[in-house]
């Protein structure tokens, strides 16, 4: 760790961002500007081509966190008379089944353990069970746990079955393959701050351009219509509102930098390896990650808290930050976890590094009792 | 202008902020991490006292440009069934009733031409009026032309009808004076990139703390529930979805600036001198404000453009930003007009400075004719 220098963020966003990134903030600029108003619309292209959606799907950049693009994306997309059905495993499943409740659209869930993916088949089951559902919201990689569900399943399922589909994208998106011209996806939604590597401040909803079109009225708010959004910004070329322009360049920079590597394939690959070394490292330690390795989404890995009486996630915490890297507590209800991001400007020297200070701390606190408290299910 | 150097923003925001406040998003902050959040509680204090609101007034940041906690702000005081009263002489009063027409909120405006405003008096009449209105929602500096809509007039015109307050405050915050201690209100809105000079990505909620304990379920959305983030944030002390973590540290940075400068007196002061400095060069070189000085803020100036066939504002805008200036559109519809700021990390010389370069401008575009082409009402 370099003196003074700030820790190594293994969170699923915030992350640790390039020091090229970070400076393209150094900048102040006019929202009114062309030369501003030019990064957007480079941005919003770039975005289309991450998913293969030229020509059918557009990108609607939002203020705000991803879960305010996650809820403009439902509140434009589902009509008000629609029925959404959620594959629910996980935290942020449940976050898009509080959205629902909060926009009054009618809505079921399929409930799966923490641990189990809901499949196609059990979305298509569903499907014809309820022929009044109209769409189903997906979580795409659910970060509560770092589960991958199966996107081209579900979406041939709703393709089938000619529903729509919105898919929450927020931690997969430019890591793992989505690609709206295989299988049909009315909208994928994300924000700045995850795999292409920007800072947090903007989300996105990549919505196909026909469903867009016919989208007005649906929205429950003025600031999340995406629609009054994007006619706005077609006219003009700006943000309806004050767009966080600081975000947005050092998104511009970050998006440079995602291509220079090579895109998503490349993007995926080194966070593949970092999960990969960070899983092994941490299996050296005796350290044993909640989801099967079939199933684990190359982004955040989950692991069981060691047994032992010294080991409490705060205390483990600071010192590992004090040795320079930032983990994130577990979000499962039912055992003691805590979770380490593979994602960022990092590489998997950093994961071998984290491990290194995980040993330490381990030893620093006499910890030796390794097996969780609570067997796994 | 220093070679390589951004031009200076005359902007209503986002706005030239100073290279220290820029400088804190060098770093990535973890939003779950303590240090974080100190700094989140930290601004949410310093605002409420900006306002004088210690004891009665608790603040509540929220995601997004500053549209987003207007439309928060009054989702969560208003109850579905209240009554909105806007006195409307502007874009940014129009926006509020375009809000309150996206949250199905009983409302009615007194209208005024843009160059007047709605006094105390008219209020309390309207509200004598209509006993069915539960809330008054006021823009107290109207950015669209820059006039100042008397807060504490209309403000115990409220508190002698009973009815709630709610100030959209987004340009006067922080420059002009606003005491919750002297007259009620029940919320004043504002963002990080106007007056108080951070960079733009937040809004924040200064809310009668017993308001919003009783504002549970009146937001319509999940990502804009004022009552939801502030009871979480008590909790927990973080925010309840990613914060724009870089916005929020320049924003703390910003904060320690205005401190020290001297907080609103010595911030409106500044400004005050620039928007005089501003008007006396631009008086010198044949501009005329659209508003009288007594009812100008000293936020953005409205000038008519010069009814010169050589004039066109696309074309001046470009040339005076050549020359290290961004200047703003007008945003009247009936007289040809456009704007200056007197806001951001910028002083009287500045002023002289923008003057200088339209009036180079001018001679370049070889436009001598500044009487504007439609005279004003």
């Amino acid at each position: 760790m370099i003196l003074g220098q700030e820790p190594i963020l293994l969170t699923p966003g915030p992350l640790t961002t390039s020091p090229a990134t970070k400076q393209a903030m150094l900048r102040d600029w006019g929202s009114w500007d062309a030369s501003f108003n030019a990064i957007t619309g480079s941005i919003c292209k770039d975005l289309v081509d991450v998913v293969h959606g030229a020509g059918t799907h557009v990108c609607v950049p939002l203020q705000g966190s991803g879960t305010f693009s996650v809820e403009a994306a439902i509140a434009n997309v589902v009509p008000r008379t629609g029925k959404v059905l959620v594959p629910q495993n996980g935290a942020y499943c449940q976050r898009i089944l509080k959205i629902l409740g909060y926009l009054g659209r009618a809505h079921v869930a399929i409930d799966m353990p923490e641990d189990q993916y809901p499949t196609g088949e059990m979305v298509e089951k569903a499907l014809a069970a309820d022929p009044s559902i109209t769409h189903v919201a997906q979580v795409h990689c659910e970060t509560g746990t770092g589960i991958l569900n199966p996107l081209a399943d579900i979406a041939a399922a709703c393709a089938r079955r000619k529903v729509g589909l919105i898919v929450d994208a927020m931690s997969s998106f430019g890591a793992l393959e989505i690609d709206v011209s295989k299988y049909p996806v009315d909208a994928v939604v994300a924000a700045s701050g995850k795999c292409i590597e920007g800072v947090p401040g903007m989300g996105f909803v990549i919505v196909k351009r026909d469903v867009l079109e016919k989208s007005q009225g649906n929205s429950h708010s003025l600031a999340m219509d995406l629609f009054d959004q994007w006619t706005y910004m077609q006219k003009t070329t700006q943000w309806r509102f004050t767009p966080p322009t600081h975000v947005v360049a050092a998104f511009r920079v970050a998006l440079d930098q995602f291509l220079a590597e090579g895109g998503q394939p490349a993007r995926g690959a080194r966070y593949a390896k970092n999960c990969e070394t960070l899983v092994e490292g941490m299996a050296s330690l005796g350290f044993r990650p909640f989801l099967p390795k079939a199933i684990q989404a190359p982004v955040i890995v989950t692991f069981h808290a060691p047994g032992d009486p010294a080991y409490g996630f705060k205390d483990f915490y600071e010192r590992v930050k004090a040795r320079g890297y930032v983990l994130y507590p577990g979000k499962l209800t039912q055992v003691e976890t805590f979770r380490v991001g593979c994602i960022g400007a990092i590489d998997a020297n950093e994961m071998r590094n984290v491990v290194s200070a995980v040993s330490q701390t381990l030893a620093d606190m006499g910890v030796r009792k390794m097996e969780p408290l609570k067997a796994a299910a």
